[in-house]
């Protein structure tokens, strides 16, 4: 077993950031200590609205190429509704990261946990277990003002441009049929639905195309296609129906929300980014500035997005016991609600933000 | 009480589009009879993938400008995922009658039923009473295939254009805003969000900055922001606590449907889509072509939009009465669940669509 030492860069960002990225690095190493894996390096970076504000600039100076060095990037959340650039867009250093480290892998997960929060009536509901995945490089956030690429005409008018490429879409398509794969290994099926507006946008039905291209690599997976406003009913209707979930960046962005939504709220909602070298890892929520530092915040998302960069770490490293690690933290959040051990502020709960981290790590130290 | 000749303009459509037309214009003409005020005269259009894939068109020689000819359109529902262009994407003259008489407001209403279907688990849901106004010529579908607006690179790439334009966008929050009063002055509140990605893309940014000037002149209406993403998210949460919410094109189509799927699914999801000079109503489900005509199909989006088409009418031919019609057939429909009178398939009943059809002119003809 190896134990050179891993160095993680860490953006706690704005508002509740702080808060839930201790939780996660936390977690990180009572697994990585479980299991005597040696101990985790890491490296802050200062960026968001609050250090825009200061300085002028989203990010310190080298922070851009100082996250990519490290193993992996480990997010908190960024952004202050108060502080926007003059077109009256926010501060968004993360979406750049996306695009300088082409992470077009947005991997969101969706799980109803044991007693856990639930949003349906219907009881099948608590076996929604899904993963969203997000193009995260293109599609409409091509345009995205970070970007400069909005055709702004005086103040009668303006355009953005939605991009799918055939070189992304089918690196995107490869990885949810890959990660159907793994998923099968562990759960016995597997199925990608490709998520798209074929019938209106011939963007989408090249998108669509791709998809069945890259499918036929991948006999052994079952496949569906769905256009995104059925999804959207869909998701409310059946969501214990679907499995991998694969679409364009502005339609994941939507979706992922909704589907945080049936299982409690964004404190859930976890999200890996990978691109070919470099993975960014945080909770898919805001800042939350009106209960930063107040120990309120729900670290779930955070913590389980730590499980994220560990699991994805493993193959990066080609040290397979990482994911064990990363087991670990998805394991104690699942007995820490099978067994009420945790109950959330967020969810009408008492525990806050330290109590909750303090649960899920002594869990996590005390494996079954 | 002026009763000149009323004359709609039918196109009935693809797959159940003709059970749930039907249905639409039995109400309509028990609504017109109840209160004497003279019979209305339907004129057919043909149109949609079945025509396209007999004639190669999608509508009738003539049939768009006849459409605009009359006081209103009703449609069915249209498309067959069998029938596609070349390109991939489905038979949509739907879309090109939005463009032609610039069809900008898409209103659709979300409402639960005493009774109705069900898909919170918390009882305030029975509470949803809200209206999703969807921009319905630009945004995203200023792209869509049948306008040929996409770049196509060879096959490498595909490039799409949003467009928001000053002009549209006042019109729209202006007609949000005079929708909010007209609510008021029945509901004795009223509040309309915009709901947008004004964080990310300078276009919604715009959209927002248009929302806020348009406020200004309506300082008795509440207002209120919202990320499209969040609001997903709040649908699923609250979706109590929201009354108008205004949005892109795109964003519109997909909130839709999320907002059919809380209220049970899209055969309650009725469809306005109104512009300067003309309108068009359709239920916004899609044409379930394996169900067509076997008395299944659940006609209450359908008949829904004939009352919101009676609602349109009073105003542009000045006949107020046409308004009280209107409501005869959402009083029907209600009063319909409320005595557990109306139970369609669609939600597990034993009701077709004839069954839910009559119920629904029965109790118009007998009001309270
Ligand atoms: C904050 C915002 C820029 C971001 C996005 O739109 O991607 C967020 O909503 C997300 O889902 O990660
Ligand atoms: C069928 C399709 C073209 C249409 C749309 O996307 O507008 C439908 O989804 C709708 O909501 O009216």
């Amino acid at each position: 077993m190896s134990s050179a030492s891993i160095t993680v860069a860490v953006i706690k960002g704005d508002g509740i950031g702080p808060d839930v990225t201790d939780a996660a690095t936390a977690a990180i190493d009572a697994a990585v200590a479980a299991l005597g894996l040696g101990a985790v390096t890491y490296r802050e970076i200062k960026a968001g609205a609050g250090v825009f504000k200061e300085t002028g600039r989203d990010i310190e100076p080298g922070g851009d190429e100082r996250a990519g060095q490290a193993d992996a990037i480990l997010l908190g959340a960024i952004g202050l509704p108060s502080v926007r650039q003059k077109d009256g867009t926010e501060i968004t250093p993360h979406l750049r990261l996306r695009e300088i480290y082409q992470l077009y892998a947005g991997v969101r997960p969706v799980r109803a946990y044991p007693n856990g929060p639930q949003r349906l009536a219907d009881p099948r509901a608590r076996d929604i277990d899904l993963i969203i995945l997000r193009e995260s490089t293109e599609g409409l956030f091509y345009s995205a003002a970070i970007h400069g690429r909005a055709e702004v005409i005086g103040d009668t008018e303006v355009r953005e441009t939605l991009r799918i490429t055939r070189a992304t879409t089918e690196k995107l398509h490869t990885f949810a049929f890959n990660l159907a794969r793994k998923r099968k290994a562990r759960r016995g099926k597997a199925l990608v639905t490709c998520v798209d507006k074929a019938n209106v946008f011939e963007s989408m039905a090249f998108f669509r195309r791709i998809f069945d291209e890259v499918a036929e690599g991948f006999p052994d997976i079952e496949t569906g296609r769905n256009y995104v406003d059925a999804q959207a009913l869909d998701l409310i209707r059946q969501p214990w129906a679907f499995d991998i979930l694969v679409m364009e960046n502005m339609f994941g962005d939507i979706i992922s929300d909704l589907g945080g939504g049936l299982v409690g709220g964004m404190g859930m909602a976890s999200c890996a980014e990978i691109g070919d070298d470099a993975g960014l890892f945080q909770p898919a929520h805001g800042s939350a500035p009106d209960i930063a530092g107040q120990d309120k915040a729900n670290p779930l998302a955070a913590i389980l997005s730590g499980g994220l960069l560990l699991d994805y770490l493993a193959e990066k490293l080609d040290r397979p016991e990482l994911a064990d690690a990363g087991l670990l933290i998805d394991d104690a959040v699942y007995r820490g609600f099978y067994e009420r051990l945790i109950d959330p502020m967020e969810f009408g709960g008492t525990m806050g933000t330290r109590d909750v981290a303090a649960t899920v790590c002594r869990l996590i130290g005390e494996p079954e």
